[in-house]
């Protein structure tokens, strides 16, 4: 299944695909693509997506799971990446954590902040959680997982690296989190571990990767997690960046406002954002 | 006003204290102390809390604040513990985030996490917001502040300081944010820059500390993270500890099972809680 979500700012509404990739409500079938659904997709067993009702084509994609209680994210777990950020392939994964203030539709408006000067991109394979775990097993640990998306890590490189030692400052900015368009389940991704990645700004290529080269693979990564904390049906952990963000460029490329970031995973679809300054 | 909420897991009810100290409940009158009512306060005016229905003495006290979206904290803000734990005072807060699933009780067992070595204490000044912010000036952040708790920051520093460079690994554990006993509303609050503050553990006393020698007080603190994010009703902010943590001790002192810590801030009540180890 592609879940998703549709409609303005607070007022959205719980979607899927159809067979067709149409998007179709469902409105009045579930209450909304949230923790509490994710932790039990069987009320959705034997629901015709087919015949539901049709929603506009142009709708706006909203974040693809609401209220997420947690957005993790891992640092340098690409070791190209992490060479080109001039950092250390660490032993075990960096974790630190996006505000989930910064959760955002795959097509809004990333807003440049005021004083920034090094806004830059990262696309993600997003993991969604899907039942409460602790202290999981590796082995077991696909059992908590409910779905992937793509996500834009949105980073801003001075706030992050050069405001002090934590990079939180740097990656939780409103809309820097783009997650989305949708959250395919994953029975649909048979292998996470295996899926080319792009990113393009201005209609240039600057990622072009692979999850194959991840160094902690989601189960890991899911199993790490819950050694230091609960994960909750409806939590984000994006598992890093391959090569290409800005701050590796020679000299170093950052974003400005008009500029268009495109970016997609696939099988899980793509983003679209245009850098508009802060409100 | 002394804000509460009580009752055990999973059915809390939003409480208040009486003029006698008598903790009364708001059922009925509010659904939940939460970012909701912290945005108007206004739905208490005119309600006499004496003849509100008497809550047993001995009631669990709740985290102070429901659900809280993020809970920001503030690394070595006070010049003295910076020097203690062998860390320069940075020229400007060091941010850092504990997870939401770590908000506990005040008097919450504390979990040792399996594979903890060096569980520690941290006594705070936790600010806790009242209305959206974002870009807001130092001169009118206390507009933006709803009322301050006591807040137990603590952390695992194997986990917090030798598994990589980011410290939210060893801050965010289930039981590491106890909140509470109560959000005191900032009238309440003449000066929220000279407030005593204190924590022991099995009776001897660690921490004797005083928030007047805050580095970056509440205002400046508030106006500061909203440079970088948009700022929530019920978002929690811890604001640093005072020296006496127990990576600080010569030689340091850790949390084990069965350990009892004490911890309180004037005005704004005493939190107690036992070590146990995580289930």
């Amino acid at each position: 299944m592609k879940l998703l979500r549709f409609g303005e700012k607070g007022q959205e509404k719980p979607g899927v695909l159809d067979t067709q990739g149409t998007i179709r409500s469902l409105e009045g079938v579930v209450n909304d693509v949230d923790g509490s659904l994710l932790a039990d997709l069987s009320v959705l067993d034997g629901v015709d997506f087919d015949s539901l009702p049709k929603v506009d084509a142009n709708t706006r994609f909203a974040p693809c799971v609401a209220n997420p209680s947690k957005f993790l994210c891992i640092g340098l777990n690409y070791a190209d990446h992490a060479a080109e950020s001039g950092m250390p392939l660490p032993p075990e994964p960096e974790v630190f954590t996006k505000a989930v203030s910064a959760v955002s539709g795959a097509n809004d408006d990333i807003e440049k902040p005021r004083n920034s000067e090094k806004l830059d991109w990262e696309v993600e394979l997003a993991i969604v959680i899907g039942k409460e775990c602790k202290y999981v097993d590796e082995a077991d640990a696909m059992d908590y997982i409910a779905g992937y998306c793509v996500c834009n890590d949105v980073s801003e490189r001075n706030f992050q690296l050069e405001r002090g030692s934590q990079w939180d400052k740097g990656k939780g900015c409103d809309t820097f989190g783009p997650i989305g368009p949708y959250l395919v389940t994953k029975d649909e991704v048979t292998d996470p571990c295996n899926l080319p990645m792009w990113l393009e700004v201005n209609g240039k290529r600057y990622q072009n990767g692979n999850t194959n080269t991840m160094v902690f693979k989601p189960a890991f990564l899911v199993s790490y997690l819950s050694q230091f904390m609960s994960l909750k049906p409806g939590d984000v952990i994006s598992t890093g960046t391959p090569p290409g963000v800005g701050l590796g460029q020679t000299p170093p490329v950052y974003l400005n406002e008009g500029d268009v970031i495109e970016l997609g995973i696939e099988g899980l679809g793509q983003q679209k954002q245009v850098v508009v300054a802060a409100k």
